[in-house]
């Protein structure tokens, strides 16, 4: 019989998260360990536990889960996870603090469905935040041409030559916005627009979308009033508006629980994952495709 | 299949409670979630996580138990959570912070067994702490005449508000009571009495029973030598003693905790459920009339 | 049907040790409960909620384990555990802060089945640590004369009185080693070698093995390179070098490993166990045997 399924939550938040903890159980998991305040000093006795407890057989049913609100805490835990193994001892990885991942996998992975990516115009916007950044990543190995916006250059810039460096031939526009001229710039000839923002904060304005005629689909990411985008719900799923199709942040949701839910089972079906962005989006994609063949 | 029945546990003292830990199991519970050191400032994002992972036919799957110590610091998380609740999306709910409303309600419910609660004269000592002013509350709503013993009248005073406020028509009267000559007072007529004294401290010494002739039923809620009320042991569960009818602490206990169980154990029945004292009680005399069926 | 098997896990370090969870899920426990930076003032609660939720017949499905990094902070722990139980209310409890029972066990247990400890030349080294101070109980148990190794003679003095008072007719010799003389001294005629030093530090150069002709069975302890016995690989088990079967620590491992998950088995057979290094001892012995026997 298989061993159980044990996923080892390391949380960055002073208290671990419920809703990782509630996709992990109806994921299948068997036992959770959840750590909180975990710190990239703790992690190393922390994934030796992992390591050193079962046969190299059984490795793939012990799994770690980095989750908490702080994304660059996160992302720090990973870099100690990873420096804790050695040779071939080591066990499956999930990365998505503050659902940066499975957010920006969802979004990406809507766009897709009415749009598509390779070669198309794209906007995103916030874009240097962790939601923003994976975005701009994910769209750029599909092939988009990529404007990204921010309100100041150097963090554009900073966020364009990041995503560069890990993709190859990436097509990347860096963009200060700041003022109404320069927005509608930004939006001129764009057929996707991703906002990736603050929780409300009013990003494009009802009356900056009339600079963007050719505007196919729009996600707004942000979940709590006002919208980033003007005129979009929260609820909005592939709502057309004005021949423009929309998502809402909680329109992305459902399919954003699936595909959490999906990493993680993902997870225990070997023991040398590591499920970041495009993992995960690779992940989403089969998803989406296995629904579309039902 | 149903899913699987997960209990956030919020507990505010610094370790989590074993207790109600061991009791969630048995109650049936597969995944505990247990957080310690819970302030209100942190419930929001765990209640989300709560509300926002499972649909709407799965939402009765989850659910919230508050335990720990400190009643009051539970009734501030018992606040947070129902602010965190909007609209018909919520999980159902449980406090019982140090034991307080199981306790309440079982010494009610043992109480009710032996003569009727409705027009009953009343005595309850050390009435304004969580567990006593629980007591007063139930016995106001069973129609119980309820002298409301305090050493302080203004505590008691400010009870008697509280309990008014909450249950039309209950007969309370405020009580100071520090000397032998109050004491005998308070007990004159009494039929029922009941001691919710903190642990080690005698409240009714033994001469001073003889001032309540009329005394049919005495419940000693304080489970440390020496007795509130002199002469009951903790083990007592329905004793005669010269003719009144004795409970103690541990006498208590065992219906105390069929009742903490039947109670965690309904919270999955809904997903709208709030188990304070009177719903706890309500579900503890359903209890024991299906076992007098039986 | 059986209860659930509930383990609670009380940890002295911040974050509970994974390594024990794993061990205790793959032992067959249903629920863990775990408690980090556990200090002894928060013993009793913790303690009394596993004795009054379960009746007697059931008390044998709940246990603790106490584990963390400071084999000291963790008796502490287990002294409060003891304090907490009465009369015949308690349940069993197992102790292996930083792995130090299992392993003393696994190493003894490996020395005997290549000699007859009893009667034999045993030197430890680093023997007033967690570890080597039980190596040395264990082995004055059996009837081994021991020579107890240290930096200090003071130390070594110390760790022989508390093991004489533990064990009747102990042959023990404290001794000093300092200088290569010191160590020459010890090992001449020694047929046992155990070092249980700390990590990454040389007790026994190569040249100083010369020494001990009569050396027949050599286990070193120390996990990180370089070996506290010159020579030895940590992954050596049974291997015989120039005569002389060894033991590294990771050789030592698989058996540690099969002896701690008995012990926590062991444990929910009884509601009244105190599993320490003696008892954990006479279990590994029995799995030995019944493999023996396979």
């Amino acid at each position: 019989m298989d061993r159980p399924k044990i996923l080892i939550h390391l949380d960055t938040d002073p208290q671990p998260s419920v809703f990782d903890a509630v996709v992990a159980v109806d994921a299948g998991v068997d036992h959770l360990l959840r750590h909180a305040g975990v710190g990239p000093e703790a992690v190393l006795d922390l994934v030796h536990g992992a390591m050193f407890t079962r046969g190299p057989e059984d490795l793939k049913h012990t799994a770690i889960f980095i989750g908490g609100s702080d994304v660059a805490a996160g992302e720090r835990l990973l870099s100690a996870v990873e420096a804790s193994f050695f040779g071939p001892v080591r066990v499956s990885v999930m990365i998505d603090s503050n659902g940066s991942n499975t957010t920006a996998v969802a979004a990406v992975l809507a766009a897709g469905g009415h749009l598509p990516l390779a070669g198309c115009q794209a906007l995103v916007l916030a874009a240097t935040g962790p939601v923003g950044s994976r975005v701009v990543r994910l769209l750029a190995r599909e092939g988009a041409e990529v404007r990204v916006g921010s309100r100041t250059l150097a963090r554009s810039e900073a966020t364009c030559a990041a995503v560069a460096a890990q993709v190859e031939g990436a097509k990347l526009q860096p963009l200060e916005i700041n003022t109404r001229e320069q927005l509608a710039a930004a939006l001129d000839g764009v057929q996707l627009l991703i906002a990736a923002g603050a929780a409300g904060k009013e990003l494009v304005p009802a009356e900056a979308l009339a600079a963007a005629p050719d505007l196919s689909v729009a996600i707004d990411l942000n979940a709590v009033p006002p919208a980033g985008i003007a005129g979009i719900k929260v609820t909005d799923r592939a709502k057309d508006r004005d021949g423009v199709t929309t998502y809402g942040a909680i329109g992305v949701g459902g399919s954003k629980m699936k595909i959490h839910k999906a990493a993680v089972r993902r997870l225990f079906t070997s023991h040398e994952l590591m499920l970041d962005a495009e993992e995960i989006y690779h992940l989403g994609r089969q998803l989406s495709e296995s629904h579309l063949n039902e």
